[in-house]
């Protein structure tokens, strides 16, 4: 399968089973919100990475996809809480009104609220999966999205606005802020497999570290370098913010050159897993890099 | 074991465990805030529903803890939440600053977020349940959490501001907002032994749903009849916010009468599973409606 058929396809098979979420929603106005906000056509990396994850270790088809779609919640769930004005206070997502000016504040926060329950719920009974599988992926993704890993490192992103990190602190910062996450895409793909081998699995982790860091290194090249209209928010907004990123503190060519290390090394963890340049995690790498937003 | 020590005693299990939490939270200032909420003398209603029912199904010792802290961690962060100047703009509770203004609100907002994430990560990692348990007692904790359960029910308050709403409206939204944390402290308790009897369970359950309501009018009467010293929040603020509540719909004497209709269902309950007026749940359900504050 092409990169591209298989992003779209992956897309495609995210947004129908996520579209059926939050039926039980009590109040159809928080149920609007929270689907403005999951189905508002992100570019679904990290759901990708799940099942390009699952399909290395071999696990059973279609098996991905409740995984996927829990982490996509909280990646959601933290964009719409990132944005509301005692944070970033960004008007713009995607080129469309952030989830408050969409609805209210209130409900933005609501919103996020209920898609973290709704991850941990659509995982807890995944009915796929054994009670072992589900319980690690339930640790999983707990421990990536909470105070030890994306909400520890929200904190310690508002904690360095207007200050200049050192480099340590960025990756530390952004290991834990966008990493976890990532990461965790791999992790829970790999879980897809009641017994995964040791060495892939390994190697998932290997790459999930590097290409975590190399999709922040991009993101803080295209603040640069990409339009306001290809990039859906303001340019330069890191700058305005007075954020300290790899940019700032490595230069344009620096920070290519240390995306360009990252990609490398996670190249070099699919080789020990005995995958080639045909693979789909390889040629999510090259992607994460190429992208234009 | 007396009520008053039985409350004390679970207390102090519970505070002493909730003060090991977040030792793996990545900023200080995240976990200091965290700390700042869940250690700031709540009643513990929860927790010791958590205890009482895991003893009427002969639970082992000591398992009904930690089901009782990631409930406590999930009531905690709604409280953060609700406080906030976009929700119920609250600056004291019991007595103190509110979350946001003892910190701010960006951290507060982190802080909630923080705490839904360590309750299901608490459960998934219990390790006296079997992974059975942990995934049942995870899907319980998820539902009445999200948009079928508690934050569904804060988003149909927040839409009932300002409106009259019947008594049947009324129940809807408190049996989501308060009463299904409730009725989960039951279902927690009752997990906390691989296989409760099926009688036992039936009556927990009925007995969760009359507390949950008795509780709300409970609240509901103390807001118009305690001071607000006592309270430590201002008395009157459901009237000042044009709130329907059952003092308003019923009367003080029509909700007084029908918070003893749930007591009396409540224990009816309870004499179905063979206990009596010396258990800790009767006297709990005594407990939730002589309580002043």
């Amino acid at each position: 399968m092409s990169l591209d058929h298989f992003l779209t396809d992956t897309r495609e098979q995210l947004e129908a089973a996520l579209t059926q979420c939050f039926a039980q929603s009590a109040s159809s106005r928080l149920r609007e919100s929270v689907l403005y906000s999951l189905l508002d056509g992100g570019k679904r990396l990290r759901p990708a990475l799940v099942r390009a994850a699952a399909e290395v270790v071999e696990a059973p088809a279609d098996s991905w996809l409740s995984p996927a779609c829990a982490l996509e919640m909280v990646h959601v769930y933290s964009l719409i809480h990132d944005d509301l004005p005692a944070m970033d206070n960004d008007d713009l997502r995607r080129g469309k009104p952030t989830n408050h000016k969409q609805f209210d504040e209130a409900t933005a926060i609501l919103a996020g609220d209920a898609l973290q329950a709704e991850a941990f719920l659509l995982l807890a009974t995944a009915e796929q999966f054994s009670n072992s599988q589900a319980r690690q992926m339930i640790t999983t993704l707990a421990q990536a999205a909470g105070a030890g890993g994306m909400v520890g490192g929200q904190m310690i992103d508002l904690q360095s606005e207007h200050k200049t990190l050192s480099l340590t602190e960025l990756e530390n910062l952004h290991a834990l802020k966008t990493g976890a996450l990532i990461k965790a895409a791999l992790q829970l793909g790999a879980l897809c497999q009641p017994q995964p081998n040791s060495v892939k699995l390994a190697a998932l982790n290997q790459y999930g570290s590097a290409i975590g860091l190399a999709f922040q290194i991009t993101d803080d090249i295209l603040d640069v370098t990409a339009s306001t209209e290809v990039l859906g928010k303001p340019q330069g907004s890191d700058v305005a913010a007075e954020k300290s990123t790899y940019v700032s503190l490595l230069g344009l060519d620096g920070a290519r050159q240390k995306a360009q290390e990252q990609q490398a090394s996670a190249i070099a963890a699919l080789q020990k897993a005995g995958l080639d340049s045909n693979s789909l995690l390889w040629q999510l790498a090259d992607y994460v890099l190429q992208r234009d937003h």
